[in-house]
């Protein structure tokens, strides 16, 4: 059983260099991603979305020239383990769906996925193991049209400097960045630099 | 002049095979990632978030641990192009922005990066070689400690089945899935199977 172009093997490899670890949920991901790139027409160029941020998109940008830096692949947080693989200009497209009630035989499956235990209770290897012989037994398709709101780029526009950051900005958000609207994410003050001690101070660039 | 591991050409091709086409953003994103890395202490586990999904996510996801996928990547939508990374557990971290003040030496870069011409009308040989000659000059830094939205994983916690769709999502959504709860981004009827004529129906798991 292969998954993409890759044998199961090789893909696992790539999971643990991109990814960093072989979750259970990105092994899936990767059935759920070759299920779907193979039930779309061929030669159609599409677009992904995710229905959840864990694992999932990463088997996407493994397996898909989608990635979240170009813009064709979109992660809704649904928490639904389920992506979308549809034509970039109509919409069409394939949804794949981790199926609960084929769940029922495939219990250790089951039981990770519906966290019926604690995860230190479980056998990742059995679990692993039975995801694998799964393959995609576990999963069901479905056919969408997916809303204009995912189809095709949305620019930012015109750009200006934020009269508060000074930084560039797009002049749609408002008169001053999102950033600068109250949704900044730092702290910024001139004791941070003492915070990192080891700050190896040759590589800043100088002001 | 290298960008993380890789000679500049060597990114540029790891970036056309990733990204899909060789952005002047995400070079500018190399740097930035570079910079960012270096300037931490050695040996910290950092995470990364980025202020804009154009293009800079992908260079993180290239030359760091983080991706989308494994949690360690984020993305705020601020659209300013800049990111951040920080020690995962403590906050601090370095902030890497693209000047505009320092922009003034480098008037191709400026041109591209405030949209002072449409894209045609500038030379991307130019804008390129302009990009990887600057190199470090047109970044600044600044010393941060993100607040605590961004430090630490929030799980999902408890998974229920959603009984409008009988998915699996978070108990904490609600009674039903957020999906359900009017956000869902798909149209789904019989007739969209109709839409594919072409679609090889010989790998649809059966229901």
């Amino acid at each position: 059983m292969n998954i993409g172009p890759y044998s199961v093997e090789d893909y696992m490899h790539l999971v643990k260099s991109f990814h960093g670890n072989i979750a259970p949920g990105i092994i899936i991901g990767g059935f759920m991603v070759d299920l779907a790139v193979k039930s779309l027409p061929e030669g159609i160029l599409f677009d992904a979305v995710c229905e959840t941020s864990a694992c999932l998109p990463d088997a996407v940008q493994l397996l898909t020239p989608c990635t979240i830096g170009n813009g064709c692949l979109k992660v809704v947080e649904f928490g639904r383990y389920a992506l979308c693989l549809y034509d970039k200009y109509q919409g069409h497209g394939i949804r794949v769906l981790v199926d609960t009630e084929k769940l029922e035989q495939w219990p250790e499956i089951k039981t990770w996925f519906l966290k019926l235990k604690p995860i230190k209770e479980q056998d990742s290897k059995i679990l692993r193991d039975g995801i694998i012989n799964a393959g995609l037994d576990i999963l069901s398709i479905q056919y969408v049209k997916v809303k204009n709101m995912l189809i095709g780029k949305t620019g930012n526009g015109a750009i200006a400097l934020c009269p508060e950051c000074n930084e560039a900005y797009p002049i749609k958000d408002g008169h001053v960045c999102l950033s600068c609207q109250g949704n900044n994410p730092y702290y910024r003050d001139s004791q941070a630099q003492n915070d990192m001690p080891s700050l190896n101070i040759f590589t800043i660039v100088k002001s």
